[in-house]
């Protein structure tokens, strides 16, 4: 009896994995076709069909790419039977786009992996088909959900962070444990760390881009917080220092996000600490934070925070807040 | 014949480690004169001199902290004869206080070490004095210059990062090696890790705190650059996707910054993932910076970048783009 292949669609963005060398250095180029035509030791495994979506740097993917994608992919999974998708992406704001896509795409039925490479698929050092050999390996899986798949790690959408711009293993899943590893014994999954799915498969591709992330540095004037409620932004996501410290003395911070708060605008704290989160409730600055209205986002990495804040003020008739702190796909832990 | 006791200086500036708990959360409490009666151990190894500072949750550190510390510190080591200084600090701040200092305190004649803790030193659980051992084992070791230690780890003050807000391991010495580590063999420094300081001590503590730091997200518009020209800020320090990279479609980053290079504002990039740093030559986007006159602060991190940007703005007669790439002490790689 012949096993079934699956059928995964793969669909490029553009970035890295598809750059060639030009003049004006590495840009992308490679579209679906031409990037599946590399890879025979898949497609002997997966019936593979490729889909352009987008050849971009992802230093230039944008709120609304996010949106086309978050469509593109609820289109192609309501219109026909996919297995899995693969989706290639720069891996600069692959994290955000990975986070994004996690709460517009809701009760995914299907894995969807992100991945992509530091160095060309073209390249003769390229960790590109590494990376792809994972991606589609967890995207045959079985297991829905929004993942990122990068050097023999699977981490969920919400949680993975590029840390490292050179070196290969690029990504790391911060403050939650792996989704998965592969290895030679094959594709191993960490089930307790995979949120369970379940409920109608729905797409909820609105946002409010006027978020503004201000990430916090010794002696910063309080004036930016007035002109960015002037300028109409409508979510300020703060990283603070250590566990959630912010200036309150001299430079009062604290005292001016608090009018800002009071007049609707919504701010939440993370920590500039890669890892470990903050908790307003230790520290006096981080009290004082609370009763002045900013919530406390805990052990959110920044990508995931901001894009959610986006995504929460994009939902019409939706207690903000409450949305907030509402985990989607892991990327909030409970208090 | 007797060993002579070295005559350390203990610097104190509140922090964690002189927290006890308040009905408003932790906050600084302990001077030093009570951080010195806890120190048993050490005082019968060392001369220790206690000062106090500050009494400040590092949150609350801010530019004028920076050069009463440099100014204190200057005035020491010119008038009494120490072997080398301890420096309590909150961890919140840290980096960016080793950072500053060891552009300000020119030609260090004795070794300046930082330490603190993540929990008080009052606390049954403390790492307090683990910390403080080592920073006194650095503080004797006769090696100039200012350097971060914590949890067994000898970091320079350049390099120094808060990567933990909880753990105990909470810095890391991110894009170059650590400066020693401190083990049961005793203080083991890596002296090629470590620039050789030689000539005169002076001090160099002005600066200009019209910098500031935009870490970018997508979607993120131009018009911030625009607000910040218009108030007057001098400097500005990019955290840029991987290594470089800033959008140039439909929100045109790479133009707005490269108008206000054109009118005298200095712009630096580094990059947002925390290790490897950012290179502007391998890129289309960063190529394009490049041309509109960005600089690539390369390996720096933001902490260092942001006080450098502000410590070079400050020397007057100076030119500020040499004197930023110039490395004071192993801040930023050559290229």
């Amino acid at each position: 009896m012949k096993r079934e292949k699956k059928r995964i669609l793969l669909l490029c963005a553009g970035g890295t994995i598809a750059c060639r060398p030009g003049d004006d250095g590495l840009r992308p180029a490679l579209d679906s076709q031409e990037l599946l035509s590399h890879l025979n030791s898949m497609t002997s495994t997966y019936d593979i069909y490729p889909l352009d979506l987008f050849s971009l740097d992802s230093s230039n993917i944008q709120p609304e790419h996010w949106q086309t994608a978050a469509r593109c992919i609820w289109e192609e999974l309501s219109s026909h039977t996919w297995d899995g998708i693969v989706l290639t992406h720069g891996t600069d704001t692959m994290g955000y786009t990975a986070a994004m896509l996690s709460y517009m795409l809701v009760n995914p039925p299907v894995p969807i992996v992100l991945t992509g490479s530091q160095l060309p698929l073209e390249n003769a050092l390229t960790d590109g088909y590494e990376n792809l050999r994972c991606a589609f390996a967890m995207a045959a899986s079985g297991v829905p959900g929004v993942f990122v798949a990068f050097q023999h790690r699977i981490i969920l959408g919400t949680r993975a962070v590029k840390t490292r711009s050179s070196r290969f293993d690029a990504f790391e899943s911060v403050n939650a444990p792996l989704a998965g590893t592969v290895s030679a014994a094959g594709l191993s999954l960490n089930r307790e760390a995979i949120p369970v799915i379940s409920g109608e498969f729905s797409l909820r591709a609105n946002l409010n881009e006027k978020v503004f992330l201000v990430k916090l540095t010794p002696g910063i004037h309080p004036e930016i917080f007035h002109w960015l409620a002037q300028a109409g932004y409508q979510g300020i996501i703060i990283e603070t220092f250590g566990a959630g410290g912010m200036a309150f003395l001299r430079r009062n911070l604290v005292e001016c996000l608090g009018e800002l708060t009071a007049r609707g605008i919504c701010v939440a704290a993370v920590s500039q600490c890669l890892y470990d989160g903050s908790d307003l409730s230790v520290y006096e600055s981080g009290r004082m934070a609370l009763q002045n209205g900013i919530w406390g986002a805990r052990d959110m990495t920044a990508e995931a925070a901001v894009t959610k804040m986006m995504w929460c003020l994009g939902q019409e008739g939706e207690d903000v807040r409450s949305l907030f702190f509402t985990p989607r796909f892991g990327e909030i832990s409970p208090e």
